[in-house]
């Protein structure tokens, strides 16, 4: 969703969250995010706990596939820009992959809505074929943990997502 | 408090904020706000809403003066300076009366732990002598309504911030 960003002679104020909003569940942590230039981050999904997202400073490349069965978008894949300078909120729901891509250095600020828990964190390839993501990147800089993860037909065998969705 | 920054080859991960650390009030609202160099926000209180706060970008020079009678540092003074780059959440209670000035570019994120609400947003003068604040500046720039603000006296007679404190 868009954020309105407002401008005086100071600089500028920016509400980026709101519970009143009612986009889904509260968020009960936050966490800023520096990324050098050329990195990606993902392909990751969650089966428990929605993603709020807003850029602080850059540009990202959100790529997203929705691996939801029953959803009405069950299988598409968009890429979108966002950049700091037209603010926005992502809402990244349960059961949509998403992967982030940031051609120069950035800054984002995301939430979750529960505790971090390391089993509610799944991956796959940033480049499989299966994602249809057209990343505008061939050699981007990845953790040892999204350069080491699977195909994405094994993601979509996980029990716990597919039950899910 | 200090926050923990996680460097790896991508960047730098923080989170800047859990519920379970169990700082106070949890926050139903976050905004981001730039601001320019030789700005300065403030000098503000609140009687029902706590201030979680930390840099994004840049550096803050935090001016702080308890003014709850009840309080064991009643009366005490102290100006800060905050770097993004030794990340630190900030909790301000109710009844400390806080300034932000920024001398260079800067990008701060904060949350508040009731909706907006203009009543509950009082001020006086950044420069009242009685704040015993030695800010780094002479001449800062300021909103219309910090510019505006009245004296220390005025804010200390005001009788939700006597009562709460």
């Amino acid at each position: 969703m868009p954020l309105q960003a407002h401008f005086d002679d100071r600089g500028r104020f920016t509400e980026i969250y709101r519970d009143e909003w009612r986009l889904g569940p509260r968020p009960v942590q936050w966490s800023m995010v520096r990324s050098a230039a050329n990195v990606l981050r993902g392909v990751h999904v969650h089966a428990l706990h929605v993603d709020y997202l807003t850029m602080a400073h850059g540009e990202l490349v959100l790529g997203l596939r929705d691996l939801r069965p029953s959803s009405p978008s069950h299988g598409l894949s968009v890429l979108l820009t966002l950049s700091a300078e037209d603010p926005h909120l992502v809402v990244i729901p349960v059961g949509v992959a998403h992967g982030f891509y940031f051609p120069k250095p950035a800054c984002h600020i995301y939430s979750v809505t529960t505790a971090f828990d390391g089993s509610d964190e799944f991956g796959c390839r940033w480049d499989d074929p299966g994602l249809e993501l057209s990343w505008p990147c061939s050699a981007p800089l990845l953790s040892e943990r999204d350069r080491a993860a699977g195909p994405l037909s094994k993601l979509l065998a996980i029990p716990s997502l597919r039950e899910r969705a």
